[in-house]
């Protein structure tokens, strides 16, 4: 069993209307955060934890005894782990655009009465901040020890550092980039494309009706060839046959590679809705620190952040020069930044695989800021 | 204009009946080709030109004056290029399971008068260079002087020194594999099932109703971000808009890397047929030299060939490695083998735009057999 035990996700209402990046304004947000370990008396010890795509803000522990898998990163948070919650008291909120409670697009529009569907505002990275840090003042901190995240999480990280210096002890990324790429975005089109073209979307008023899952689906099987690699794939299925060990001459599901992704399409319906998928990758797309600020130096011109950033050899989605990118610009700034390139074969899940070397790595660079 | 001139499509009618790999049975087979120069008295100087995924037996010249582009490859099929038409007599057919003329699913079943769809049988490679053969022994040509394609024309070429080492004199593999990968596999069930899911697909059965052209554009998409590299998408479009400086905030097309890839999914579903994506992309699929022959070098034991392999420094859907893989198996069998890895940022598309290099290669090759 995890060792964060039973928790609770909680919901902090901001009533406050806030101006997005798009201009256009949101008002009485929800944002659903789970919380462990016990926040200090300084108020000194919260790390912030920032998740990917399909992640929600139940990253450790489990709901209910009877759950078979606890929070989505319990093996980097608890006793003893990488984010000791012994020492410390660690915060994870579901993003705006979301559809694990905080306020998205498949929530109840106060004006309506019915889903926001695409009245939605789109929303950026750095909207998905301006909120959390709405949720950390109304914690009463002043100052995160730390916040991490990894691929979108990361996008959110840099935007912390960036944006709010004086509430970023350190920062760490892992497996992102300050800018998507256009292989990244060619592959989130094709994902937007895949659910918008689904019959049943219906221009994203679905809520009352049947949703687009086979579209969704579909980004979601796009979405995990970009998390593995080549060789992990190759490892992990190579050419093996499902059920035969001779070709069956036909288009039904053969090849151990073709189940694994139907299986997860259909899972990924089930847990995740359709619209977010759109906002979520839209805000990544959108993500682009050098062309906000100008050039990354002057985004990082600011930060005083003690900075780790980690990247995986066979990410293939968020490279390894995408990270360095990073690291030598904080570099030439004179800025407090240290690096590792992990050696992996996972890709670009490494980030929620590779657990003993990330637990080197974490538990040291959070216990020496 | 090409050098080929105007040149017309060619049909030969294998009325015989055919046995599949699959065991199932083909008669009235159609085989679309083309032929530039002309066959020597010995004839000896004949060049099988063999086509990728989406390609067809229009590989140069053009159709009629008013053609804006000549066959895909006119830049290394013509008077003095790579593949020089003064000296050798060039064919190029259409595989089976096309839609470009050679008999394929949308072709009309003899037996119902109405087009095959999903009752056409499951081909393989092999059954496409089965078919070939036919057409070259009723051309009269005994030993081919040299086959070549890339991609998937790679796999075929691979088969034909495979298979009928007796009539290929010498073979270019370019940009291709002996086994298609996981990952390969992995994009080709994401396409299909695109398609699959689309309303309109009908179980293949939507010849007089409307095409599933949405489900076909998405897998087109997803190739053509697998054709590209990284770099090249980068150099290509970066993070550039279409039509503005600012972002628009919405859904609407915006990047210029998505303009382009819906450009050519749209494009795409003008000229082709969707179950021929389904089926050619299975025989991707079941391409295993290795898996039929019991091992690489058990395949390549009777080879004769005069070899030479091709590969792409950014190649990342038929990497460097699969090419190596081929090469040194040739060679530990003492086998005449040449290799060059051609340093481009093309991706997988530099086998249809590296044409200097590739020129230089060929044309060498092909003189001094």
């Amino acid at each position: 069993m995890s060792s964060s035990g039973i928790v609770k996700p909680q919901t902090y209402m901001l009533e406050k209307e806030l101006i997005l990046d798009s201009g256009k304004k949101l008002k009485n947000i929800d944002i659903t955060y789970e919380t462990y370990g016990a926040l200090n008396k300084k108020k000194d010890n919260a790390v912030l934890v920032l998740h990917a795509l399909s992640g929600d803000a139940h990253c450790a522990g489990l709901h209910k005894k009877s759950d078979k898998h606890p929070g989505w990163w319990d093996a980097m948070i608890g006793k003893g782990k990488a984010i000791d919650t012994d020492k410390y008291f660690v915060i994870c909120s579901n993003v705006i655009g979301g559809c694990k409670g905080s306020t998205g697009p498949s929530s109840i529009e106060p004006e309506t009465n019915k889903s926001y569907g695409l009245s939605f505002p789109v929303i950026t990275i750095s909207d998905m901040v301006r909120v959390q840090k709405k949720l950390i003042e109304f914690l009463g901190i002043e100052k995160l020890h730390n916040v991490i995240g990894g691929s979108m999480g990361g996008m959110q990280v840099l935007e912390w550092m960036t944006k709010y210096p004086e509430m970023t002890a350190s920062a760490v990324v892992i497996g992102s980039t300050s800018r998507l790429s256009a292989q990244g975005i060619a592959f989130n089109v094709v994902g937007r494309n895949a659910i918008m073209s689904d019959a049943n979307w219906n221009n994203g008023d679905y809520y009352e009706t049947k949703a687009p899952d086979n579209g969704l689906a579909i980004a979601r099987m796009i979405g995990h060839i970009t998390y593995l690699s080549d060789k992990a794939m190759h490892n992990k299925f190579g050419r093996r046959l499902q059920n035969s060990e001779k070709y069956g001459y036909d288009f039904k599901t053969e090849f151990q590679v073709e189940s694994y992704l139907k299986y997860q399409g259909d899972r990924f319906v089930e847990r995740f809705d359709a619209n977010t998928y759109l906002y979520l990758t839209r805000a990544m797309d959108y993500f682009d620190l050098a062309g906000k600020y100008g050039s990354l130096s002057q985004a990082f011109s600011s930060v005083t952040a003690n900075v780790l950033v980690i990247s995986f050899t066979s990410d293939w989605l968020f490279p390894t020069y995408q990270s360095k990118e990073i690291v030598s610009t904080l570099m030439s700034l004179d800025k407090k930044v240290s690096f590792c390139e992990i050696n992996s074969p996972c890709g670009h899940d490494a980030f929620l695989l590779e657990y003993e070397e990330l637990t080197d790595l974490v538990f040291n660079f959070l216990g020496n800021i």
